[in-house]
């Protein structure tokens, strides 16, 4: 065996170990009785403390370095980028002790459960003082891997989301979107009011036929059932492995879009891992590229292909046939006007794509004060409702509708949330490159098939793994770097025109 | 840290990681899209060898010797039944190499696989080749550990089920009751067919009544819902982990009796484990005595108390509510000439306390012969009809009735049969100790409290752990070792007289 060869077999061990994690993690949310979440998090620790070790062991430092000397044997450029992605996930790794590492990982999973308590009962104290915790032991690891990667502590904590992207190059794009906000948002609002406002469809909903209809969106969307799950949690999100995905939902009956375009964004991430490259899977090269990119895939499914006129011509009939009531309320241009309306609102998981970059601006910009120490858990609620009532002119009633609202900060994910809006506007970008090369793109979507912008995404996106960072996956798919250009004339087009 | 603390936070790690394992198991039965086979069987196999590896270490050896040389420092007599159940663990770990281990856990995960298709089917030539994997590996695994426990191949196996137990001791046991069965069996149906047929259930019983009468139970029982969930498999079991206990059963609409009374057993199950002593978790001595052990805690539930003149007075009213119909049917009189009939049956889950010994002691018989390579996969179909034929006097009309009944066998369970029979056996010896020391144990079961049985076992049973092996137990608890009188007796009481 090369040392090439021994690596990859011990990355495919650490990504076998983080599989089953993915599983456990799954349980948790979906299925796991209440008084499981001590245990729980002890399995949790323990199994990050594992691979946490796997990959700091000495002898993978002398991999390293042996198969970095004879690097010039690697024949097939994936293997080049599969061991500097190899480097980087243990420069990463060695930066970090193994009891830091299982430190957070118990405080994260133990604030997660008491938040899932909290959040329904708008309890921030509850939770602040675990929360305290998870923000301290991030800046305890956001210090150490910035000092290994010659980066802000911030910077750090971002490219483990989103390799090679920094506060510096989100700040100029967020100022940027702000101003195009400032004049777009007003705009938006002076035409929607010069419409006649939509007709409310009717109900009832039933979360079964919602969950039936869910089920067969996610089969229009592509994703094979032998390898796919749908379940209810308490915030979707697309769990599990690449054959075996488990996307969740939660169902209103007072409105069943909130599940349907939930499944169809959840179902946009699940669509990426499955067509991740099947033969780097379990390599650093064959995982996904990101989260910006990631959110690029489940956006340019929700956002750009299931709001547009096209899908919604299908989507139509379809909800008419399934809930019943009157045929007007599903006209698609009567649905277009109640679910492609911009709305100062409170809820960033159901803001429009207009004013969501906001809600994401709000939580980079608090998220980066507590890391730095420039703010503290016990702030948070009132620098909330300021910066709702700052950026978007709306103040929460309570915390279950500010800071409680996000799994994220809970679960110890910090620096995860600019990656949304990167995420929109690579999605624009990409659909904007996907109209120009696939002219049966409309056609198709307005008979609810997705065939055609997938295939597009899978050779453009997600075959390619991590083999191209953002920039130089939106270059060879597009033709340029990220730009948010495509998002403005995309926001243009569809609210100001 | 002494040694003995080094090895107790080791062993408490590994244990946490067989909790994970757990989790995935149940999840595999429960859950998973069938397309997640091959990645989860890769999984499970990393996390066997992981614990196998940690249990391995050159160091544990060293910690154990160091801790066995100053045990007389150990103030706790259950310190010292730790460290020697850590010196069994260890032995029996070091005799099989890391590949063996790993190779098992996946060759049984995907076998498993296949007999879940292969079931439904009755389709054994689809399995049989992975099958003949399986036991190839069993027996080597049998050979490894015969040689480091200086036993015969299939006690050493027998022994990772129940501790100290061997084919020497059951050998005598089953040709007794063999005996036994003779005379008894024929005079049991003799009886019966003295007596009108009981009058059947009427229906519907659609599955959702059960499911919600089976939740009712678990609870009478007195399992805790914050630590538990009901939901549906292939096979009944009960997984998962003390504070995370996981029953699954299986609802058949025309007969509830199926569901009501596999939940009743792994109910018992799961009482074991919750009410196993919390100060010793994931401790050697903490664990679960036994799968004999195990067994007779389910089956003093079901068995003994479930199906007792006593709890079906409570249970016939409640069904009656729960379906309705004619209430004759649900008279306790009707129930007990339904639910404790003797029958030449043909699966051994719903076989009769009577007979099931003899669909044991077949098992038994194959898996030596198998193990032994006195007998192939391939001739498994045609001995097991033979077997039944000369055991019972029926034959299956296909393997699904015949040899493709049971999970075990396909998920690598080899040895564990016998504990079904040394369990009810020790189930009827405790019930008479649990009777005879608890004067208001038969008034509450007409109640459907099982709370006095339940304390009575916790005390005498769960709170043990693996402080006492089955025979120290059963002496502590009715004054003599397990002796098959009591069983026998209460077959005479409940069949004969």
């Amino acid at each position: 065996m090369t040392a090439y060869e021994r690596l990859k077999a011990r990355f495919a061990r650490i990504a076998t170990l983080h599989e089953a994690a993915n599983i456990l993690s799954w349980d948790s949310e979906v299925i796991m009785p209440p008084g499981g979440g001590d245990a729980r998090a002890d399995q949790t620790a323990v199994l990050a403390s594992i691979a946490h070790a796997m990959l700091t062991e000495a002898r993978v430092a002398d991999d390293l370095a042996e198969a970095e000397a004879t690097a010039h044997a690697l024949v097939n450029p994936w293997q080049t980028s599969d061991l500097r992605l190899m480097r980087r996930r243990h420069t990463r790794a060695v930066a970090l002790p193994a009891d830091l590492v299982e430190a957070r990982a118990r405080a994260d999973s133990v604030c997660e459960q008491i938040w899932r308590v909290a959040r329904p009962r708008s309890d921030f104290a509850s939770v602040a003082p675990m929360l305290e915790q998870v923000v301290q032991l991030a800046a305890e690891s956001a210090q150490a891997l910035a000092a290994a990667l010659d980066l802000d502590a911030y910077d750090a904590l971002m490219d483990g989301f989103q390799p090679g992207v920094t506060a510096a190059d989100v700040e100029p794009i967020f100022a940027r979107y702000n101003d195009f906000l400032k004049s777009a948002l007003p705009a938006a609002e002076a035409r929607q009011a010069q419409h006649p406002a939509p007709m409310p469809l009717a109900g009832p909903f039933p979360a079964a036929a919602q969950q039936e209809l869910c089920r067969k969106l996610v089969q229009q969307i592509g994703l094979d059932a032998r390898h796919a799950r749908l379940d209810v949690s308490a915030h979707p999100f697309c769990g599990g492995n690449p054959t075996d995905i488990r996307i969740t939902t939660r169902y209103d009956e007072t409105d069943p879009a909130q599940a349907i375009y939930a499944v169809i964004h959840e179902t946009g991430h699940a669509m990426y891992e499955a067509g991740l490259p099947g033969a780097w899977a379990r390599q650093p090269v064959g995982a996904a590229a990101g989260m910006a990119v990631h959110e690029s895939q489940s956006l340019i499914v929700e956002m750009q292909a299931g709001r547009s006129d096209a899908f919604l011509r299908w989507l139509g009939p379809v909800l008419h046939h399934t809930f019943g009531g009157d045929p007007t309320a599903f006209a698609p241009a009567n649905l277009a006007g109640l679910w492609r309306r911009v709305e100062r609102s409170l809820i960033r998981v159901d803001a429009d794509e207009m004013t969501y970059p906001a809600h994401v601006a709000l939580r980079f910009r608090l998220e980066r004060a507590l890391l730095a120490g420039d703010m503290t858990v016990a702030d948070l609620p009132v620098a909330w409702y300021d910066g709702m009532r700052e950026s978007l002119g709306v103040e929460p009633r309570n915390d279950g509708q500010g800071c409680l609202q996000d799994i994220h900060w809970y679960a110890g994910l910090i620096g995860y949330f600019p990656s949304y809006t990167l995420g929109a506007m690579a999605a624009a970008q990409l659909m904007t490159a996907a109209r120009r090369d696939t002219p049966d793109l409309e056609p198709a979507l307005a008979q609810g098939d997705f065939a055609p912008l997938m295939g597009w995404l899978r050779r453009m996106v997600h075959a390619k793994g991590s083999h191209l960072g953002l920039n130089d996956l939106l270059r060879c798919a597009t033709g340029k770097p990220l730009d948010a250009g495509d998002f403005e004339a995309h926001l243009t087009a569809r609210y100001l025109t």
